[in-house]
């Protein structure tokens, strides 16, 4: 059996090795198109910076390791350029020499990935403006850093003069996980930046209200937002620097600009030889990763996968599931019975000290989805336990089924912890878990770490209290019509306070029920949301008609 | 109704706080035998140290905060004495004023917590002896570290003299969760410390293989770590220090000593009520947190739960298990239908960088519940991607059954990303995840949190490998008849080989297959059980009868 594998990195490469522990008689040939296989694309923003310093660190696996280990016979450089499926053969072309080669096949895996949106834009081959994909790609930016590096700030040592500071400008076009990892790295560089994002919202996986909340630390730690402005071309200066023009007009300097639109997966082998393709533009594949061609079978961020959660079609370029779907494509060229589950777009994405996180369906991914039986809660707790130093405040916002409890997803952010939470949840999602299974989920605690009650405890518990009825909960969005009661303490309302709302302290409510209206809807505040619902319990059981505002104070701060 | 909650700490804090929230009418009296309510008891090792500075910082949720926000009555300094079951009143004495009355209940709940072991050795009641319980203890500990504090080393900068060097020397009692945390902040007070443990090993949850990691771990750290040695008794010094003599004859010097022996349930007040008391020493209740008398329920630390996984009665004194049940008291006392699961033993403890993380009963639980139906693993992965800074090894242990693929339990440890791992473990656990679920997880991943194969994965292919007959192994102790392979580079040898072992590096094993013999069973070693399984799979595949040894030349260096 001779199999050929178009693509060595993350499922392309898992696939080869994982065939030959299955079948240590097939023959394998992987090609890949780049000068290297196996290489860490995910280090690749940390690699501009120098976090990670060494280029070779990125090479997971080289090319000798997969051909004295794995007895793979692997050509990099090589393109695939046709699929001829009548005679299962592949036309290769080695991109530096011309050389061209017909290769036989009994199976064909297709791990092509996806490649970086380039927009036929004014100037977009300017130099100076870069993708980040390759080892090639970083390599590039680092020396053309270098090459255009300012002088240092401060006094000349030789002369005494004062040089002139001129810090670097970058522009990073796209507010995704490449994009904002792109941010962090070029300004630990000191580069000043600028972040163009032609949507309302960075991190277009995150909700809007959410994606405010990354926002605002972005601006926070000196990074120039600009939302709702695409890129509408590049112009080079006299002095060589580039102009980013966007659609509003504006005109951002630059020395480097980053391009990190988005990724398309690379359909045009797939395409080509007739493989189907899904709505989504990936190519079509059934949870054995067999293509429309049974023999041709297709892995990574070049297919379409399934929502784990809603059924949906979808687009996840994520190195995790790749890895997987290499190991299954493996699986089922040696005869195996396996099957991708589905995705469900589980990632975490480092931002200066943040962490934003995910798992499962967004609330917009859900409507997309025509799901309406769902419901969200926001809650705000400590990464650890508050007395122990360094806890930070988590942002959670859990969606669940109203019907039966049914966990749907989870966005959870901050500066500590956010992993712990995501994998607990993502875990969760995957057994089928209800918000009640959250309420009983026994994590680890110890006041370095957690909390007797995690965040994810309370997660389940305030969805817990929605749906049993205890706590009805109203939106900011929702709060039209509602007598707004403010339960905060008059030192935090000095602070902030809430128009027109009316002010009981919650140790006072009890004896100033009499303040209270009978006949409408009463929407409480306080800062979590945890004190109003102590207070919504209180007037609850005293016949009024009540509900919490979820999220309190700290989910107004960032609605979208 | 009136309910009387004795301890108002962890269970008995949750259950008032609860019980006011579903019930606005219900008389609520919580009796603490202590000067605080709902203090952090877990804290208390870090207050030692000053690590948390402020003992304030200790105090979660106050007396008035109970009174003014719950409407609870809260008596602190007050010990319930007797209960009389027929009348339903509980005897309460203030412990400070001796004054005593008699309360009435309609439905008791007791959360008395397990008191520190005080075995009666001459000299246990010696000052600068202290067990670790209470807030004042912690105070007591303190001041007695400052009173006694030892000269400066150095230079004294008025005389210049230099003065003498005496370093405060401590010995900890017991190397549980208690005994390593204080192990941790004595040593980051700059003591130095000994660690006296009866036990052939430290953490008597983790199995003795992975406390091993532990305790090489603690000396590493400058910790005079002595195993199998209990203490005999204490000796007053004249120069005021103490010694601590072992059964083994040996005689340590401190200048304060921590009891961490363990604690037992707090039963006498049930016993002497004539409720049922469980073959571990627990007060025994139902589901439903309700003892042998159903008007009377308890929580905590004092109550023997069910293990999750075995079904057997146990004691886990954590404060998680401990909050949840006194919801569920709650729950109970106001009609409503919730029950306690069991509980999963899910914990973690720092110990200076270092985490320990358990979920899920270990081997030597297993075995103590008769249970033969299971398999073990090793597995030694990054923390996150290798090529991002900061990762660090993490040594994983799992349990599974052999039958059936079920998840029973995992022990994890590492100085990087151990919380992440056990919660997703710990959830899988709870929702009845195989390790066939653990390989298919979608946990979050970026250079800094994860890899694209997170170690929960690799721990459930390595369980799978095995399981489906891919990956025959064996563990150190069953290496008798084999041929050991030693596959690993010749420089790796050079720092430590295995005495007997045969040498074919895994690159020129297929080359060198006639080297091997068919007629014996081949146990292949790396250093970590990754290439070995790759020559494993070579092997099988060309008939020969291979094992791999799980975990390798690492699980080699920490055997029990």
């Amino acid at each position: 059996m001779k199999v050929i594998i178009v693509g060595g990195v993350a499922g392309g490469a898992s696939c080869a090795a994982r065939l030959r522990r299955l079948d240590e008689k097939a023959e394998i040939l992987m090609v890949e198109r780049g000068p290297y296989v196996s290489y860490a694309n995910c280090g690749l923003p940390y690699h501009v910076s120098g976090v990670i310093a060494d280029e070779a660190n990125l090479l997971v696996a080289t090319e000798a390791m997969f051909r004295a280990v794995f007895g793979v016979e692997v050509r990099t450089n090589c393109e695939a350029i046709a699929i001829d499926r009548a005679a299962k053969t592949v036309s290769l072309r080695n991109v530096l020499t011309g050389e061209a080669s017909v290769e036989p096949y009994d199976a064909l895996v297709l791990s092509p990935g996806a490649a970086p949106v380039r927009p036929p834009l004014p100037g977009i081959d300017l130099p100076g403006i870069f993708s980040v994909r390759t080892v090639p790609d970083a390599r590039h930016i680092r020396e053309w850093l270098h090459q255009h590096e300012a002088p240092k700030t401060g006094m000349d040592s030789y002369t005494g003069f004062q040089t002139v500071t001129k810090p670097q400008r970058a522009v990073v076009v796209g507010g995704g996980f490449i994009g904002l990892e792109m941010v962090e790295n070029l300004a630990h560089l000191g580069l000043e930046v600028t972040l163009v994002e032609k949507l309302n919202q960075v991190m277009p996986p995150l909700d809007p209200e959410m994606a405010r909340l990354v926002e605002n630390y972005l601006v926070k730690h000196g990074v120039n937002v600009q939302l709702n402005d695409g890129v509408a071309g590049f112009r080079q200066c006299p002095d060589g620097t580039i102009e980013v023009l966007t659609a509003s007009g504006k005109n951002h300097p630059a020395d480097v600009v980053i391009l990190a639109i988005g990724v398309r997966p690379e359909t045009a082998l797939a395409k080509a030889a007739g493989l189907e393709i899904g709505a989504r533009g990936g190519i079509r594949v059934d949870e054995q990763m067999r293509t429309s061609d049974p023999d041709i079978l297709a892995v990574g961020d070049a297919v379409e996968v399934k929502d784990f959660v809603t059924g949906q079609w979808t687009l996840i370029p994520l190195a995790g599931p790749a890895n997987r779907q290499g190991r299954i494509a493996a699986d089922v060229i040696a005869g195996r019975d396996s099957r991708f589950r589905g995705t469900q777009g589980t990632s975490i994405c480092k931002i200066f000290e943040g962490e934003i996180g995910q798992t499962g369906p967004s609330e917009k991914v859900l409507r997309a989805a025509g799901v309406t039986d769902f419901e969200k809660v926001y809650l705000y707790q400590n990464s650890h336990a508050g007395y122990y130093p360094g806890a930070k405040m988590l942002a959670v916002k859990v969606l669940f089924r109203k019907s039966d409890g049914r966990f749907l997803g989870a966005q959870v952010l901050g500066e500590d912890g956010v992993a712990k939470r995501i994998d607990a949840f993502a875990m969760a999602i995957q057994m089928g878990a209800t918000i009640y299974d959250l309420e009983e989920a026994e994590l680890c605690y110890a006041p370095p770490f957690g909390s007797a009650k995690d965040p994810v405890n309370f997660a389940g518990m305030v969805a817990g209290n929605l749906l049993r009825g205890d706590m009805p909960i109203v939106h900011w969005d929702g709060t039209g019509d509602g007598l707004l009661l403010d339960v905060r303490n008059p030192a935090e309302l000095a602070v902030e306070s809430v128009p027109g709302a009316v002010h009981i302290p919650l140790p006072q409510l009890r004896a100033r029920l009499g303040e209270l209206p009978r006949d409408r809807e009463i929407h409480v505040i306080c800062r979590s949301a945890v004190r109003a619902y102590y207070a919504t319990r209180i007037l609850l059981q005293n016949g009024f008609n009540a509900r919490n505002i979820s999220g309190g104070m700290l989910a107004r701060s960032h609605r979208a």
